[in-house]
């Protein structure tokens, strides 16, 4: 029932690097017609994707990723309709499976499904019966594929670059699927070294280990938070999720925060980014420094989410 | 305060086979234009109801009925305002009643509302109030009749006819609506005979059976899964509902459930129909088999939603 | 970060009367271009905010504040996202500050935030760290202007003036953010008398008695509902709030409704207000009595957050 021509986001293995510039480059395009605020533009932008349906459907809440993919469709003149929580609310509580769930939207003619769901590989799933393309928003601890995109968009927007630079990603590395969508992203590029600082118990799971090592990735694994700070152009954050069960306690926690005294120890250039929301790895004094980049990395998402609509739709 | 002009959808006796015909016609046009995605033809389809508004307004989860009627409303250019769960978010939880929120969001001048509600007659009892056509999307117990439209509309669309058949509905006759309401439509047809297949205590209630019996249609009550599978034309399997306090075992429900055994000995033209979602009814191995509709009738559900508020509002 | 050129919407002491005056008038225009269902008109009305996007994040839940949010933007062609209860489906439940979640929701360019929240001044949080304009829809125990501001609207409609009148309020003024915001509105008018009537639990906090006295207005608390019938102009009934935790008996309630008796000893000319949801502070009877205007007023809301986000937007 697979159909190949489909242009499904499921994964950020699919990316090429010729692919990412070219999303990349729309996305700068979006944000400078967004950002005008000149309604004329705006409305231009606005008949691109005009007719065309999005159906969110989200498993898992989320503020961020839902509300930046129905403003990326409306933005684009589609009609959105969204559920908030598929896993309370829907015919999943009667017992329905995801497959189901998804051959049944699809005979309501929507153009593109975006999909958050609790379960590792339940957007491949879905991809393998849908007759519309798939946009994977988060499945389980699985892949953030769209989430991926965005972080190497703002490195790429903040450093000029994504070769050549020594990542260091800090927190829940185990649950955190941002973190692992994007290590696969990196090891597309040259030169890349990448320092995974975390709770013994919190560890970057050997799947990606075993992945960068054989990209000839530089990595370094390490239970504390790097010394060297002079090495490091950026820092990844990250959220030790209670959520999903940790049961780290505050003090450990506390020794991968970022502090105002460390962010003195970086260089100017070094970028602090975090896929947000936040608890306390990084203290809101940290905010108005011009290093701090996680809002405007929050905000790339939405331009990343409308140009991958419209290469998914055809229209790129 | 009743506004006997105003083209309310209650319950399926109200409609004629006139009407059926009218809005069966309509929906393969609607059905012809959605399908071609020639964008050019759903901008004019988009105009119909430009401006209108839709206030869908669900007191029950649905994830297909609630998102039918969504994209049924947006691709005829309505504005579109949904409540996913009123029972748990909104005023009634501060013990207002169904009728001072009806009053209260006709107000609100929308043009149509759909209505999704836990309680038996509820429908009825906001068109008594409503300064604007009801739409009842299910209510309680009681009836589902843009279930049933759709579900006569699959029969014709799949047998070229509604006349002369006979029809096995399976399952929980007891609790659900849709085959209540289905049973009231067929009526209305020639020769229709209807088999109705369920555990004793799950039987089809006696109103329907006596309404049946009034208009002459051949009923019979069996609590097996009738074993002469020539004589079948339709068959109709429905969920045993667990959220409704039914309490079957597993291998009582099983008796009534359609494997690949026994479709294999239907014919070739039976079709096999279920509103969705199913549990173990329906073996997915079955989904491939040419008779199997129940997507294709889920499908059909949004066009004749989007033929109904044409109808609704004046504009058919 | 505050942007003090913004037109926030934060509390009932920020109109003047020429604003109210201002918005009165184009609440009156916008309800007549509705009204008329003449949809060449309200094409019109619907480019007027084309293009611009409306975020409604509620914390709460809350029907027809919500709604009526959705289609006051809706009917002026904005995009509308919401969320039906951010305090459960959000990053709320991650620990996310309210701070942060503005900031975030700014990067996706919104044009205008609608906030209803649970904690007292969380609006004016909102509005110090907001790019964009916020709309108070409520927050806590605190202000709820917009509701404030309809309320002002419907009195001046329905007695043709605001100065030299009566207004007696009755129920729960502990916790009804309503009776709290109009009486700082009414404040502004000349030679109004306000009866605060309510169980001596559930009486007008000191600050907004104290903030009365200074501003000259004529006050009678009472723990009875006032004998002198004719004084009244306005009988502004509210609920007793059972979800804020409430204690006052069915019997003791009793005394604070609004009977069929009680409304026959009212002047013709005294009109009866609620905020709704109702429970049983006024009988259904009274309804059909002309001086109910609960329901015009509730549609009344409409009409101001329409002219509110034109003004919010600059188009007015």
């Amino acid at each position: 029932m697979e159909n190949q021509a489909l242009r499904h986001i499921l994964e950020a293995q699919q990316f090429s690097l010729e692919f990412m510039d070219e999303i990349f480059e729309e996305a700068d395009g979006l944000r400078e017609e967004v950002e005008s605020r000149n309604y004329l533009n705006i409305f231009k932008t606005a008949r691109e994707l005009q007719g065309r349906t999005m159906l969110s459907v989200f498993y898992e809440p989320s503020t961020r990723t839902r509300t930046s993919f129905v403003l990326a469709g409306q933005k684009l003149g589609m009609n959105v309709c969204w559920t908030e929580n598929a896993k309370e609310f829907s015919s999943a509580t009667k017992g329905e499976t995801l497959e189901d769930t998804i051959r049944v939207l699809c005979e309501y003619y929507p153009d593109v499904i975006v999909l958050r769901h609790h379960e590792t590989g339940a957007a491949e799933r879905a991809a393998k019966v849908s007759s519309v393309p798939i946009i994977n928003a988060g499945d389980g601890k699985g892949q953030h594929p769209t989430q991926a995109l965005l972080d190497i968009y703002t490195i790429k927007q903040c450093l000029g670059r994504v070769d050549d630079i020594t990542v260091m990603m800090v927190g829940d590395l185990a649950n955190g699927r941002t973190v692992r969508s994007l290590a696969y992203l990196l090891a597309k590029y040259k030169n890349v070294r990448i320092i995974f600082s975390s709770p013994e118990e919190l560890a970057m799971k050997d799947d990606i280990l075993q992945y960068l090592e054989r990209k000839n990735v530089v990595v370094e694994v390490v239970n504390y938070f790097w010394p060297n700070y002079k090495d490091i152009d950026v820092i990844y954050e990250t959220r030790i999720q209670k959520e999903r069960g940790s049961t780290i306690s505050e003090e450990e926690a506390k020794r991968f925060s970022l502090t105002p005294e460390k962010v003195e120890k970086l260089k100017p250039s070094t970028i602090i980014m975090h896929p947000l929301p936040r608890n306390h790895e990084i203290s809101p004094e940290i905010d108005s420094n011009p290093r701090a980049k996680y809002f405007r990395q929050a905000g790339n998402g939405m331009f990343i989410r409308m140009a991958l609509l419209k290469w998914v739709l055809g229209s790129l």
